[in-house]
C-alpha cells in the first residue's frame, strides 16, 4: 500500500467522524498565535516612557550552568541620558566645514591614550574605531571594563604601549563624548537631532586632526591604525594629512563604499526611520526608538558576524518544541539578543548619520575635490555674510526611475580612485582582508592593495613594495567582518610585524 | 606651507568674522533634514485608511527619455482585497494533517496549466514557485500576463508544451488563490488571520498532491521541477511521495536550511511584524501593514539580486546632489522601487507563514520522522474526541541564553541528512546552483548533490551517476539568486536537456 493510499483512507474514516461533531467545533484547533517577543517590546516601550514613573521589571537570567535566576532589572537609560565618563574631552571653538556643505561652528571629541608620548612626539598611533565604538579601546585606571581592542594593547601587545603613545578617539557624529545629534547646540539650546549636518569620513579624520596637531602638537603620526569604518579613516586620513602620518593599517575596510554594502546600510537606516518613534530624529525626551534600532542591528549583525562560523555554532537547533514566528531558531535568539544588548546603547541619530558616512565613503579625486570646492564655498559665504548651506536643503520627492543605470564607466571610476589615492601611495600600508567577510568582502581590500601598488609605481616611480596585502583564509577565520575584533593572532600578528 | 597650516589661518580669518555676528546667527544653517520618504509613506497609510473616501493622487512618472509626466494614481487595494482569477480552483474537503500539530479542515489549491495530458497521464510536470510567486507561471487565454516563467515555457521551450502537461500551483498559505492566511475560516467566517497554523513546505506538497492524484488521477509525475523555495518542495515532494515521481529538477535551493538563510528571513519577519499596522495578524479590515511589507522586500532583494550585477548597474551613482537619509544613491532608489511595488501585492500574513516554512525546511529523517509522528498524533487526537493542537500553545517568553549552542554534532546532522534523502537517491535528479547566490550559497546545491549521489550509493547500490550538478559561474550569471528567472539560456538549457 503506498504513503498516499494509506493517508486517504485514514483521512476519510477521520472526516467521517469529524463530520460528526455539532457546530465545527474541530476547527477551533487553531488558536491565534502568541507573540511573547512583541509583549517584550510593548513592555519595554512602557518602561522607558518619560512620564511614567519606573518600576523594578523582573527578569530571567541563565548563569554559566544554564540555572535560571530572577533578578531584578533596572531599567535602563538611553545612552544620551546618561552621565557618561572615563575619558578626556578636547574642544575646538574654530568651526569645522564639511565635505557636504554643513558646518560645525565648534565641536568635541572624546579621547583616550595608552603608553608614553615620547620627547620628540614621534610615537603617537592614532586608532580609529568601527561605526559603534567609543573611544574606550583598552582599560585604564579611569574606565577598568575591558575595551574593544583589549587584547590587542598593551605591553608587548600588537600595539605596544611600551613603545608607543595610542590614542583613540570618539568619531564626530557618535554619542559617547564627541559631538554628535544627541549634543546640545548652543544656539538653541536644544540637542541637534536631525538638524545636524550630514559628515563625511574625511570630516570626521579632519576633527581628529585638530585634537592630534592643534592640542598634542604630533606633528606626525608613527601610524593611523583601524578596522571596518576606522579602516576607512585610516586611510582617509592619510589622504587628508600626508605629511603628517608615517605608517598606514587599514583592515576590513575599502577605499569607497559599494552597492551591496550600501543596499544593507540603507535597510538598517530604513527600519530605524520607520519606527514611529524615532519621530523624524526627535525623540530625545519620549521613548527612544529601542524597536527599530533592535531590528536595525539584528540586520547588521548578520552582515558583521554570519559565515561558516553559524553553520557550527547555530545550525537548524530550535529552542522551542512548537515553532512561533518571535525568536524560535537558536540563530534568532542570538539575533534577538544582539539587537536587545545594543537597542539603548547607541544613539538612533549617531547610527543614521554614521552609517551614511560609511556610505558616502570614496577616496576618489572627484568626490575629494568637489568636497574641497564645498568646504571652502562655504567658508566663503560665511566670510561674506551671506551663508546657506545647500547640505540641508528641502528635497524634493523624488520619482525614482527604475530603468536609471550608472552614468560613469567602471574604467572612469577605476582612475578616479588611483588619482583619489595619489597621496598615500609612498607610504608604508598594511592592508588586511577577510575571506569569509560578507560586508567588506575580500576583493575590497585586494582593491586598496592594488590600487595603492599602482598608484606607488605611477606618481612615485617606486615598485609598489611598501603596500603589504594580508588575506585571512577561511581555514584561518570563520568570524566575518568582525575577525578584527576577535582574532589576535592572525589579525594582531601582522599588525606587530608591521609596526 | 601644508594643508593644514593653511586650513588653521583660514579657519581663524573665519572664527573672527563670524564672531561679530551677533546672536551665533552663522549656525542656524544647520536647518532639520527633509524626509520625502517618510511623508509619502505617511500620504500612502492614509490613502488606505479603509474609513476615508478614497481620492486619486497625483503621481510622477518617467518615461523611457525621463520625460515626467504626471498621472493619475488610482489608489490600490491590497491583494486580499481584491477579486482575483485566471486560474482554477481545485477544493478539498478533507482534512489536512500539518507537520507541526495543526490541521486545516479543507483547503483549495489555485493552479493553472499548459500542454495537454496524454492519456496514460505520463507526461505531467509539477512545476513548483519562489516564496511570492502565484500560479501564474505563463500566460493564457485566462491571463494573458506574462507569468513569472513566461519565457521557460511553451512549445520547443525547455519546460515543452508540445510534449508536457505543466501544471502550476499557488503553495497552500500563499494569497493567490489557495488556502492561507488571509482565507475565511469557515467556522468563524473571518479571516484565519494568525489562528492559520504553521506550515511546513512538506505540507504544501501532500495539498498538492492531492490536486496532482485525487483530481487529476496523475499516479506519476515526470518530473517535479522548482528553483528556490519550489527547489525544496520539488525535493519534498519526492520525499513524500517517491512512488509519484519520475524526474526531479532543483534549482537555487538546499536540502535544509541554513542559519544565514534564516537569518536573513528572520530580520524580514520581524521587521514586518514591527509595524504597528501588522496588528499581530488582524490588520484585514484596517490600514495594511505596507510600511513593513516595503521594508521587509528591501532586505529580501539584497539577498535575491545583489552580486557583481549592481556594481556594474548601480556602482556609487547618487541621485541628489546633496546626500540625504531618504534613498539617495542609485541602489537605494532601485530597493525602495522594488519594496513599493510589493508592499501591496503580497499578504503580509502569507509572507510570514511561508518564509517560515522555509526556514524549517529540513529533508534530515529526524525532522521528517517526528512530523509524521505529529500527524499520526492529530489525527488520533481528533478521532479521539479531545484534540488539543499544540502547535498553537502560547509559548512562555524564553529568555535568551547568548551563549547557548547547538546540541546535535555536524556528523550527526549529516547522516541525519542522509538518510532523510534516501526515497530520493535512486531517481533522475539535476541540481543547479548559481555562484553569485548569497541567499542559497552554490555550496548547498553542491551539498544536495553530494548527498543525493552518497544515498544512491549507499542505499541503492549506485554509482551516483543519476545525480547531475551544474554550476553556473560568476562569468556566466552575475544575478545572484534571482537568475532562475531570468537566465533561459544557462538555467532553461540543462533543464530542457535533462527532461
Amino acid at each position: 500500500m503506498s504513503k498516499s493510499k494509506i493517508t486517504k483512507s485514514f483521512v476519510r474514516s477521520i472526516t467521517h467522524s469529524l463530520s460528526k461533531k455539532s457546530n465545527n467545533q474541530y476547527i477551533s484547533s487553531n488558536k491565534p498565535l502568541s507573540f511573547p517577543c512583541l509583549d517584550k517590546l510593548e513592555k519595554k516601550s512602557d518602561s522607558l516612557r518619560p512620564d511614567v514613573e519606573r518600576k523594578k521589571i523582573p527578569n530571567l537570567k541563565f548563569d554559566v550552568n544554564n540555572t535560571i535566576t530572577i533578578e531584578q532589572e533596572i531599567p535602563i537609560k538611553p545612552i544620551y541620558n546618561r552621565i557618561q565618563q572615563g575619558f578626556e574631552l578636547f574642544k575646538s571653538e574654530e568651526p569645522l566645514f564639511l565635505d557636504y556643505g554643513g558646518v560645525l561652528p565648534e565641536f568635541q571629541i572624546a579621547y583616550e591614550h595608552w603608553g608614553t608620548l615620547n620627547k620628540d612626539k614621534s610615537n603617537a598611533i592614532l586608532i580609529h574605531t568601527g561605526l559603534s565604538a567609543s573611544s574606550h579601546a583598552k582599560s585604564h585606571p579611569k574606565n577598568i571594563k575591558p575595551g574593544w581592542w583589549e587584547n590587542f594593547i598593551g605591553p608587548d601587545k600588537p600595539l605596544d604601549t611600551n613603545k608607543f603613545f595610542i590614542i583613540c578617539t570618539n568619531v564626530i557624529g557618535g554619542c559617547y563624548g564627541s559631538t554628535g545629534p544627541s549634543s546640545i547646540n548652543r544656539e538653541t539650546n536644544e540637542r541637534y537631532a536631525t538638524r545636524f549636518p550630514i559628515l563625511s569620513i574625511n570630516d570626521m579624520t579632519r576633527a581628529q586632526n585638530r585634537l592630534i596637531n592643534h592640542h598634542f602638537g604630533i606633528k606626525k603620526l608613527y601610524a593611523s591604525v583601524g578596522s571596518s569604518m576606522g579602516g576607512m579613516q585610516s586611510l582617509a586620513y592619510t589622504q587628508e594629512f600626508p605629511e603628517e602620518v608615517g605608517k598606514v593599517v587599514s583592515i576590513s575596510a575599502c577605499a569607497r563604499s559599494h552597492p551591496y554594502s550600501i543596499a544593507m546600510r540603507h535597510t538598517q537606516r530604513q527600519v530605524l526611520m520607520s519606527d514611529p518613534n524615532w519621530n523624524r530624529g526627535f525623540y530625545y525626551d519620549g521613548i527612544p526608538p529601542h524597536v527599530g534600532m533592535k531590528l536595525s542591528r539584528e540586520i547588521a549583525t548578520v552582515t558583521y558576524r554570519s559565515g561558516p562560523e553559524w553553520e557550527r555554532r547555530f545550525g537548524r537547533e530550535r529552542v522551542h518544541s512548537s515553532p512561533s514566528l518571535c525568536p524560535d531558531f537558536l540563530v534568532e535568539t542570538y539575533l534577538d539578543h544582539q539587537g536587545t544588548k545594543f537597542s539603548l546603547e547607541y544613539d538612533p541619530n549617531s547610527l543614521l548619520y554614521v552609517s551614511k558616512a560609511m556610505d558616502l565613503f570614496d577616496l576618489g579625486s572627484k568626490n575629494r575635490n568637489r568636497a574641497s570646492t564645498t568646504r571652502l564655498e562655504t567658508q566663503k559665504k560665511l566670510y561674506d555674510d551671506t551663508y546657506d548651506s545647500d547640505a540641508n536643503r528641502v528635497l524634493k520627492d523624488m520619482p525614482i526611475n527604475p530603468k536609471r543605470v550608472r552614468s560613469e564607466s567602471e574604467e572612469e571610476g577605476e582612475i578616479d580612485l588611483l588619482d583619489g589615492l595619489k597621496t598615500i601611495g609612498d607610504k608604508e600600508v598594511l592592508v588586511i582582508g577577510v575571506r569569509s567577510d560578507i560586508l567588506f568582502p575580500s576583493w575590497q581590500q585586494a582593491e586598496i592593495a592594488e590600487k595603492l601598488k599602482e598608484a606607488n609605481i605611477k606618481f612615485f616611480g617606486g615598485t609598489g613594495d611598501n603596500i603589504k596585502h594580508h588575506e585571512l583564509s577561511e581555514a584561518i577565520s570563520q568570524y566575518g567582518h568582525d575577525t578584527f575584533l576577535i582574532d589576535l593572532e592572525h589579525v594582531g600578528g601582522p599588525i606587530k610585524e608591521f609596526l
